[in-house]
């Protein structure tokens, strides 16, 4: 996939430097490119639900940002993307001492995109993938 | 809908009481019934996404938590429900002071059970619905 | 809700008109006003899966369908919707001798709305909800 | 992944046979294996709908039975799957000559199964993918 943006890196930093709610959870970008994105998540007892796994509204905020932010790395400058749905499946217990996620665009647009996202926990040295989400983000100019 | 466990609101307290996500995020029980629970949220602004809105991430974790409450006032003692899967649509930009969540079970089940959620962001005293989710969860012993 | 296309109603029956496969299928418009649409399809041994009910893929069709007359109860002249995405519960296994569903625009949009569905299957002259989608459809011009 | 019944071909095959829904619509069996399934349409004006592409409900019937015969390949004897929900995107309008599915495990379970669906569309013999969906099957007995 090709970026329009040349300076598509900078507009997916300042999303994540703006978002407050990531930015306190703890998400991290690790990387992006054209069409994807990979954000990681040092766990924190804060980020659990009353079984002791990692909450599933954690897991879903991951998937949408990253998609989020894959989604933007093929916008124009002065568009941005807004989430429409998303839908996500939670395969496995989370639990482990970090979360990972990756997000690749399946189907870029001019007006929707689609983008799947995956998380893995990691636990003792080892991943495993415990969500997978899909995602379905509007094209617009920015609300002002 | 007839609860089977007569103490399920002591259950449900539980639940949020020993969710720390939910606690850390200012998620509050407000009442709850047979096949039904409503929880409020005060905003503030670590709840922001970079445009200045509630995160979606915010909104999905009240819609799954709400509803995961709302499936319990109906599990039998000893049973627990876990979420396999939901999907949320982000119906307009949430902004406001409140958020409110209120779940109501579609469809009881011993194996499965589905469930609705509605999520109202109150601005200058008015509410207006912000997302709907659908939320499906297993029902389970506990993983102890 | 209003309609912004006083012949609405034709245009929604130019919709049932034009759809071979639903036609095919035997859906029938049984109704419809600013916001709504309702749907019946007898059921016949071709709707069914291996296990004797109503495939899930029939309940799908007749939910999305729906969905997008309701949808075009709300366009303007020479604007119609497509479905983006939907995702569908099936609650109980749905046999008996006729469908019925019922769609309603959650979330009317110039560009994008939001619709929800609800299928009903009758047996012994009683109906049971056995499906419930929801619908996203994107707002457009005609393909051409 | 390892299938526990060394039958799993004879029963996934029995799944087309008994699907009347399925075959009247023309969905084959073109291939499976432990964990997957994959199935061939050819498209003819029956399954079109207003707009001269493949009506939605097609792709979706498409998704949801060859995901369901791929966890069937899974699957002890005597023991079969029911979808609970599937979320389906539509990526592009559906035009061509021939559809085409393929499904894979995702998360294979003991009471619940997890599969992801991408259906092709081939036109001037080149494949497009056109939708992408996600299904939740139910591992249970069979209803009688």
């Amino acid at each position: 996939m090709q970026p329009v943006n040349p300076s598509y890196a900078d507009a997916v930093a300042r999303i994540f430097d703006a978002s407050t709610f990531t930015r306190d959870l703890g998400v991290e970008l690790a990387g992006c490119g054209p069409g994807w994105c990979e954000t990681t998540m040092a766990v924190s007892p804060r980020h659990l639900q009353q079984d002791g796994v990692v909450h599933a509204g954690v897991q879903a905020t991951m998937a949408d940002h990253t998609a989020g932010a894959a989604a933007g790395t093929l916008m124009p400058a002065g568009r941005i993307v807004l989430t429409i749905e998303f839908k996500v499946n939670l395969l496995r217990p989370a639990s482990g001492d970090r979360l990972r996620c990756r997000a690749d665009v399946l189907r870029p647009g001019k007006t929707v995109s689609v983008v799947e996202s995956s998380v893995w926990a990691r636990r003792d040295g080892e991943e495993r993938l415990v969500a997978k989400a899909t995602v379905t983000l509007a094209v617009t100019a920015p609300i002002a």
